[in-house]
């Protein structure tokens, strides 16, 4: 049986066609076995393939008049859901005609089509953003959820557990990743009311293919003691954000530092075989492709500044999460609990869902 | 008039009276108008100053036969207030003996026995943690709450607005301080509704000595673009270790790559002013003593594991503070807007008082 395809919105991302083209050509180059349904303006995608004959072998066109704004509200990329290349790339997954979507477009916009078209899955309340985060350790973090819900309960969070397990238990080829809960102390008694409920949750899943470690304070994400954190959108969201902001004030303070004298510029040029290591760690197009998790079917968001390499990188996820069947994965992990745990939410603090939040 | 003095908890910190005696003569050798009520074991205190006799004929010493516990609940400190240097510290604010108190001990402890003995001010519903965080810009960001409050409601975020500003006026001397709400998005339709009410309360109090700018991602916290950042205790310390975290993270990696080969390693050696610089900026030492907000009274942490220098940098931010009267700047500004929009809670959506957060 072939690989089931890839839809890719051509239209996505900042930079548009030619980087969405030229990342799943490389991706294309890796991983021969890919196929690719590259959704968006026809004549612009084509003009695109022309250097690219490889990835054109592998693909199909499907025309999409239209595309999504990156400042559109979600509410009003819902209604072009049927011309927006966005829209038809989801669509396309809805209908089996592709296994996978990815989009370098609007997150909010993407996260309210890809729910609407894709509905959460069985045992699952809401779908949750999860990205990898680099950390000193061998694996990547997961994060989890880093936006799409702005408040949650513990039994959200509890379910964000299971997903984020059972994905990095695909991307990093673990067999019961360690999970903790970011709170701002690790003691039981630190934290929300719904902290501690999802810790005790997760205390008593002891079915689960995951370790459950606890809490964990924001500095300890990128140590690599554990392999998913666990988060409601809102914390997820700063700490993230927080994380990326500080990493690039300190390159700009280095930056500062090697140009300071002329000794620190030849110091510079002389050691920059290190600085180019440290920037390849922090290059976010190296952990580019954040997912939708927790919908009927797979959903991937690729930075909108993302290079055509970022791009690549977020294809091969997508590909990887289609032939480790990701969501079966989960199905099969939601099964193993107690549906009494995991189905009833809580009505006194329901989640709050925005599905807003450009990443 | 002689300068108030300063209450030092000689005990508190991790490594104890040594550290805590030299920060403070450091800070006397500095300035040399201060004056100092050192609180803790007589004996110990007094080796420890025959290091410094400088700082030996600025202070009196106070016994205190106990000392809080690193690990010390709260509750369990409140009820050793007239016993240990901690306790007896804040107690000499309270008396008028000190014009404030410095501490490096259990966090926790410090807000509960300071809002105790001291009580909040008039016009403030909880007192908040406050901090300044390294910027590219000119000023450090001054940052609360970051940790004393879990959840917090409209009024609180309003209230943690007008006493951050009159902590940037006096610490950056500005006029008018730009203050944002840290939240997962600048739009108006952003973050979370408690957010939204507070943007609208700040709009409106255009009679306070600050400028309100809206809200922040966090991100830009580092940036220098604005002087105060507002949220709510759980999200701004996960912001601020987020970014304590990442800064680590990357200077792990520099240091990892700079010893990848020899060729690095020279280029190491020779950019070390670079290097230096950096680690100057990005030293927690520098930037030491977080306050407690709105109180009767100045409270500072010092961090547990802040060197002479830091402790000594705490010291000097107390002394500005008393000189420059906070206290009553910040009550000035309570003042100045109208009494419904500050005093009465919003019943709906109380704020949850945690202070048991170790920073």
């Amino acid at each position: 049986m072939s690989l089931p395809r890839i839809a890719v919105d051509a239209m996505g991302g900042d930079e548009g066609v030619r980087v969405m083209i030229e990342g799943a050509a490389l991706a294309r180059r890796r991983h021969e076995r890919f196929k690719f349904l590259l959704v968006g303006d026809e004549a612009r995608i084509k003009q695109a393939l022309e250097h690219h004959p490889n990835l054109r072998a592998a693909s199909e066109i499907l025309h999409a008049p239209e595309a999504v704004a990156g400042d559109e509200k979600p509410t009003q990329a819902l209604r072009r859901a049927r011309t927006t290349s966005m829209g038809l790339a989801i669509d396309a997954v809805k209908r089996g005609e592709a296994g996978a979507a990815v989009s370098g477009g609007n997150t909010g916009a993407l996260m309210a089509m890809a729910k609407l078209a894709l509905r959460t899955m069985p045992g699952i309340d809401r779908p949750a953003l999860a990205a990898l985060v680099p950390t000193l350790g061998d694996n990547d973090l997961v994060m989890l959820d880093l936006g799409a819900n702005t408040e949650c309960d513990a039994r959200n969070l509890f379910q964000f557990a299971i997903m984020g397990a059972a994905y990095a238990r695909i991307v990093n080829g673990l067999e019961s990743p360690r999970v903790r809960l970011l709170n701002i102390g690790t003691e039981e008694t630190k934290g929300t009311e719904n902290l501690r409920d999802a810790a005790t949750l997760l205390k008593d899943a002891t079915a689960l293919a995951l370790t459950f470690d606890g809490f964990t304070e924001a500095d300890k994400l990128p140590r690599g003691d554990f392999d998913v954190a666990v988060t409601d959108g809102f914390s997820g969201n700063i700490a993230l954000k927080a994380m990326e902001g500080a990493a690039r004030f300190v390159g700009d303070l280095l930056r500062r530092s090697f140009s300071s004298s002329l000794r620190s510029k030849v110091g510079f040029l002389i050691s920059k075989p290190a600085t180019e290591l440290l920037k390849h760690h922090l290059d976010p197009n190296n952990h580019n492709g954040a997912i939708f998790l927790g919908l009927n079917g797979v959903v991937v968001k690729s930075h909108g500044s993302a290079s055509a390499m970022g791009v690549a990188n977020a294809v091969a996820v997508t590909a990887r999460l289609i032939e480790e069947n990701l969501i079966e994965r989960i199905a099969a992990d939601i099964a193993a609990v107690d549906p009494d745990t995991i189905r009833q939410p809580s009505r006194r603090k329901a989640a709050t869902q925005e599905g807003e939040t450009a990443l």
